[in-house]
């Protein structure tokens, strides 16, 4: 398509797990790139980066950056993107930040393809990428909140570490080996890297992501709560979290019990997922298939199983709910939002 | 006490995990042994194992087995119970049974010493030991339901693989070394051994344990559902529960939301959490403390935390249940029904 339009893209955070993930993506799904501007911490800057055969030079991200950038993918955690995001809407830019910097700015859309595409297209300059635990849920449940509404939902999550970055990351493989090998492990990032008290990761459930809030549920617990009220637009929907890291690498599973609003079909349940975009359904007991961390790493989707009947609340329905929480939970549904801006100016 | 009653105790499959901690616990809790007679199937005879500093010699567990025992703990698989138990009861002993022959079975009570001995008392020669994820959580829900009385309860579990025995803890341990370096991981024994399907447990969660039933819940998830009601005496509690595998050799965690019949006080509940027998409240979010697989192992309580009132339902109340699954979810819980029975005799 020699044609096609083509746009200058920056990267801040090129060089962290997550804007890695954003620069495969890219690559892989051959987003119309006509320049890719990689930027990072000083730190970082110097460092070069594939993109296309090519490499591409890290330059340290500064109010600057952004002259000539169509798009700016952030993903240098929420203090960079108060810093910088607004400098590159000024340069004409449009932001998709996937730090929690803008997510409940009621002037920022918070943005799931699949759930709300319409809120991106009304965006003033800056769209936030939601939570990874949250976008998964939002994802899955869209086609049931679109058919029967939804009253509450209780969900408790196992986290994988690549969620806490790329340090947590090593702290699970290197404590693992440390126990096999009858070491004692050390601790020093997880549950959180800037608190004092930190706990084994590695053989361990830790009930604790992010900090705590005042009614006892911690952050991350209340990102799933509040988000998901933003993304359906709708304050009525209810969401109790518990979410728990656990010694996974990639890909955030999910146990969601939901109350729908009115009485469902747990067949046209199935029906409707399995007709969902960016939904797999994976539901066969008989043969012991369902959503597992392993089987969803690496993938784009959001992957569901484990549909049944509450035993006892004729509108609750259990579901099992996996993805890879560094694509579709971050630089996937980034990229993506980009993608589908892209094609609604065509 | 020169003088204390001292009672004949036989362990079936005294040389697999579970009977293994039931002699350590004999033994720590100086259970008042007269002899001590360990058994196992032919292929573990003659193994001898240490009690009390001295070597005690596996023996065939055979209908004569138990002549003269008092007590029969049993741990050897549902099979062997079936086969032997009514033995050891014709031999005139008191059998304590660990796995899950009898456990719905009109005529043998379930219990956990905290919630039910009455029903022990009552018992007519068989006791059964619940499964090792309802005894935790029941344990935990007692002093609520005995005030507040409880409607349903929905529960995700984070079980650990010594659940599965010590093939399951084997696979784990040898699985999650090949991960690390860079091997294909070998599945052969979980999610259940005799199943055909087979899937990774290291760095991975598995949202099956036992098999599944015609609901599209698994066997282990209706334990939860028809044990509480039976370990209760009522009906009209309700659990659905969503059990998941996840590497982790000792402890299983709960995510558990419950539904009590009349409103609560949150500091009442941590009170009386705080002096339930063999509960330990450990409840401090701002100084990141709460249950962790990790402290549980090797501990005869039950942890409790993460307290939290629902943010909509008024009576619904979530909270983190964590216990040694070998210990209070079978061997302690085993042993300490014997125990109970001494002292009601005594």
């Amino acid at each position: 398509m020699a044609n096609q339009l083509t746009y200058n893209v920056a990267v801040v955070g090129a060089t962290g797990a997550v804007g890695q993930q954003m620069i495969r993506i890219l690559e892989e799904r051959n987003f119309p790139v006509k320049q890719l501007k990689l930027l990072a911490s000083s730190r970082s800057a110097g460092k070069t980066v594939k993109f296309q055969g090519q490499e591409v030079v890290v330059e340290e991200a500064t109010p600057d950056s952004f002259a000539g950038v169509d798009y700016a993918l952030f993903s240098a955690g929420g203090a960079i993107s108060k810093e910088l995001a607004h400098h590159a809407v000024r340069h004409g830019a449009v932001v998709i930040d996937n730090t929690s910097a803008f997510r409940m700015d009621p002037e920022v859309p918070l943005v799931v393809p699949e759930v709300n595409m319409d809120a991106a297209l009304a965006h003033k300059g800056i769209i936030a990428n939601p939570n990874c635990s949250t976008i998964q849920m939002v994802a899955a449940l869209k086609p049931l909140y679109d058919r029967y509404g939804i009253d509450r939902i209780i969900v408790s999550t196992y986290q994988a570490v690549s969620g806490a970055g790329a340090s947590a990351i090593e702290e699970l493989l290197t404590q693992s080996r440390d126990v096999l090998d009858g070491k004692e492990p050390e601790c020093k990032v997880l549950p959180v890297g800037k608190l004092p008290v930190h706990h084994q990761i590695a053989f361990n459930a830790i009930p604790q992501i992010d900090v705590f809030t005042e009614n006892g549920f911690t952050f991350e617990e209340m990102k799933m709560t509040n988000e998901t009220k933003k993304i359906f637009g709708d304050e009525s929907v209810a969401v109790s979290a518990t979410c728990v890291r656990i010694p996974v690498v990639y890909g955030h599973s999910e146990s969601v019990y939901v109350e729908l609003k009115q009485d469902y079909d747990l067949e046209e349940v199935k029906a409707l997922l399995e007709k969902a975009p960016g939904i797999v359904l994976v539901d066969d007991p008989e043969n012991q298939r369902y959503p597992l961390a392993t089987e969803a790493t690496g993938k784009l989707d959001v992957f569901v199983g484990r549909l049944r009947r509450d035993l006892t609340h004729q509108r609750g329905l259990h579901m099992w709910i996996v993805s890879d929480n560094l694509l579709k939970g971050a630089a996937w549904n980034t990229v993506q939002i980009a993608e589908e801006l892209i094609k609604a100016r065509a």
